[in-house]
C-alpha cells in the first residue's frame, strides 16, 4: 500500500450493503429521550403515546426516475398516490389518517398548472380518506420532482398492531390480489418505448387498464381495517405490501422472530394480471412474491379469530406462521418448498 | 389565436407567483376533516390538539445545490444543520422537539461513510436538543442529495405561541444577532471561486470563523424558550428568522393584522459580520434584513410583561407593533422612515 492509499479515506458504495441494510446500519446509533416515543424505525411507522391516544408517523419519498417517470405518469395521479402510499403505512398499523405534510423540490420546467394538477390529486386522496393537509415545504431543485410527505395517524392506545406481534399458528392473510402494479410498470414502460420510436403513434393501454391502474393509482386498504374492526378481530401482526409479499412476510418473520410457511397456490392473483404477466413471459407468482407497489395488507390472526374473519370479501388466507427455526417458505402448487428471499425465492432451497 | 395555439394547455411560470405565492395558491383549497387540527398552513408548524397536549408539526427541505454547495459544506455541519432549522420551526411555535424523521434521496458519488457522517450530525442535534429520530425513508437520487426533516414538538395547551398573536403596542424583541448566516456564505461563495481557479491554494477562513459557523452550524434558541418561561412570560406572536428580518416583520403583521415600526440603530449586529459586510461592500443592515438562515426568534411582549424580560442576556428590543394601517417600517438611524419589503425595505416608501 503506497502512503497515498493508506491516507485515502475509505469509500463503501451504497449499493454493497442494499436498502435494509443501509438503514440498519446508519439507524443503529439512534438513542430515544422521551419515554413516550413506543416505536421508532423498524415497523411501517413510528409511534408516540400522547397521553391520550396513540399518534402514528410515517414518511414516504417519490422521486422522478426512481419512483416514477413523468413520460407515462399524470400528475394528479402522482399527487394521489404520493398520499396514498402514506396512508397505506397508516393504515397498516391499524390507525387512521390524521394529517399529511408536502414537502416538494420542483425543477423549472413544472409549470404552476402542473402543480395544481398535482395538488388535485393529493387533495382528492385527502378528502377520500379524511386526511388534514397541514403544511410542508416549497422549494427549487435543480433536477427533477422530489415529493417528500409525511402522514399522521392516530389509535387507541391497545389498538396498534406492529409487525412484531405473530406467533406460531397464527394465520397469514392477504388482501386484495398481487402483483398487478408491476405488471402495470411493465406495461407503461414498454409503450413508453414504442412512443419514443415513433411518438405519433397513440398506444393503446385500454386491454391493460386494470393494470395500469393498480400502478398509477394505488389505494390503501382503509376498508379492511374498518371490516376487521366491525368483526371485532384485532391482527397480531400487520405490514403493507410495498416491496413484494415475500419480502413482507419476512420483515414479519424477523421483526416477531417467527418462520412462516406460504402456499403459492393460495396467493390471490387477478386474470387481467395472470395474462399480462405471461405476454412478459413473467410468471404470476414472481409479480406477487417480488414485484411490490400492491399496497395491500398482509397480516395474522389468531386461529381462535378464523371464524369471525372467513366471511369477510376480499382478505385471503394464504399460509401461516411457524417456529422461528422453520425459516420463511414456499410450498408451490406441485408440493415443492422453497426458502423465500428477499427478492423472491430461492430455487435453491 | 392559431387553433393550435387555442388548446396549447396555459403554463406559468413558477417565478411569476414567488415563493409565498405559489404556497397560497396551492393550498387555498385545502380543507380539513379533523376538529382537532389547530393549526395547518400558514404558520411555522402545523398545531393539532392530541387529547392531552398538543402536538407540533414541521418539515423542512434541504436541497443540494439550493441549500447547500458539498464544496464546502462538511456532511456533518450539514446533517446538524438539517435538524437545527426543523427544530427552529418547534421552538417558534413556544414548543419542545419530541420527534425527528429523515428522508433522503441519495445519489451514487455519496459513499455509506458520507451517509455515516451525514447521519452523525443529525444524531448530534438530537443529542443536543433531546428529539428521538425515529424512522424515515431513504431511496434513490439520479443527481445530488435531497434531505426531507420533519420534526414533532409538544406543548402545553396554553402555551402555544403563533404568528397572529401580536397587537398594537406590544413590542418586538429579536435574540442573538443578525445577518451573519449571509455573511458567511459569501465568504465561503467567495473561496469556492478561489479554489476553482486554484485547487492548491487553502484557502484560510480563520478570520472569518464566526460568520462561518452561523452559516454552516446554526443552534435553534432552545434558551430563549427556556429563559422566557423562566420569567414567567409567553410572547404574543413568535416567529423563527428564516428569510430575514425584513420578511418575519412582515409575516407578523400580516398574521396579526398589525403594522411594525423597527430601528435600524436598535437591530442586533455582530462586529465580526459588521466587518465581512463591508469587505463584500454591503450595509450590514442589508445583511440583516434581508440575508436570512439567522435562525434566531423574533417575538413580541406585551408591554406589562417588559420588567420581566429586559434584564435577559441574549434578546434585543427592536421596535413596537402598530396599527394596521401604519404598515410594517424600519426607522433608519438617519430618522428616515421607509416601508419594508419582503426583500428588505423600500427606499422609494
Amino acid at each position: 500500500m503506497t502512503e497515498q492509499e493508506e491516507h485515502k479515506p475509505k469509500t463503501t458504495n451504497i449499493s454493497t450493503l442494499g436498502e435494509f441494510g443501509l438503514i440498519d446500519h446508519l439507524t443503529k446509533n439512534i438513542k430515544h429521550f422521551h419515554p413516550n416515543t413506543l416505536m421508532g424505525v423498524g415497523d411501517d411507522a413510528a409511534v408516540v403515546d400522547n397521553g391520550n391516544t396513540l399518534t402514528i408517523l410515517t414518511k414516504d419519498l417519490l422521486v422522478e426516475g426512481v419512483h416514477f417517470d413523468m413520460v407515462y405518469t399524470p400528475l394528479k395521479h402522482l399527487g394521489y398516490k404520493s398520499i396514498a402510499v402514506n396512508l397505506s403505512d397508516i393504515y397498516a398499523m391499524n390507525a387512521r389518517p390524521r394529517q399529511v405534510m408536502v414537502g416538494l423540490a420542483v425543477s423549472k420546467k413544472y409549470s404552476v398548472e402542473a402543480l395544481e394538477e398535482l395538488y388535485a390529486g393529493m387533495l382528492l386522496a385527502c378528502e377520500r380518506y379524511k386526511a388534514d393537509m397541514v403544511g410542508g415545504d416549497t422549494t427549487t431543485s435543480h433536477a427533477g420532482l422530489f415529493i417528500s410527505i409525511t402522514a399522521t395517524g392516530e389509535a387507541a392506545k391497545n389498538k396498534v398492531v406492529y409487525r412484531s406481534g405473530a406467533k406460531p399458528g397464527d394465520i397469514l392473510f392477504v388482501s386484495g390480489d398481487l402483483g398487478a402494479a408491476y405488471c402495470g410498470q411493465l406495461v407503461l414502460q414498454r409503450e413508453k418505448q414504442v412512443y419514443k420510436a415513433n411518438p405519433e403513434m397513440q398506444p393503446d393501454i385500454s386491454k391493460y387498464a386494470y393494470v395500469v391502474e393498480r400502478q398509477l393509482k394505488p389505494e390503501p386498504r382503509a376498508d379492511i381495517i374498518d371490516l376487521l374492526e366491525k368483526a371485532g378481530v384485532q391482527p397480531t401482526a400487520m405490514i403493507d405490501i410495498s416491496d413484494g409479499l415475500a419480502s413482507e412476510v419476512r420483515h414479519i418473520c424477523k421483526s416477531s422472530a417467527t418462520g412462516a410457511t406460504i402456499y403459492e397456490e393460495k396467493i390471490p392473483i387477478d386474470q387481467r394480471m395472470a395474462l399480462t404477466a405471461h405476454e412478459f413471459n413473467i410468471d404470476p407468482t414472481t409479480c406477487a412474491l417480488s414485484g411490490g407497489e400492491d399496497y395491500e395488507l398482509l397480516f395474522c390472526i389468531d386461529q381462535k379469530d378464523y371464524d369471525k374473519v372467513k366471511d369477510i370479501a376480499g382478505i385471503h388466507p394464504i399460509g401461516h406462521i411457524t417456529e422461528a427455526g422453520m425459516g420463511a417458505n414456499l410450498v408451490t402448487i406441485s408440493g415443492q418448498q422453497l426458502k423465500l428471499t428477499s427478492q423472491g425465492w430461492d430455487a435453491f432451497y
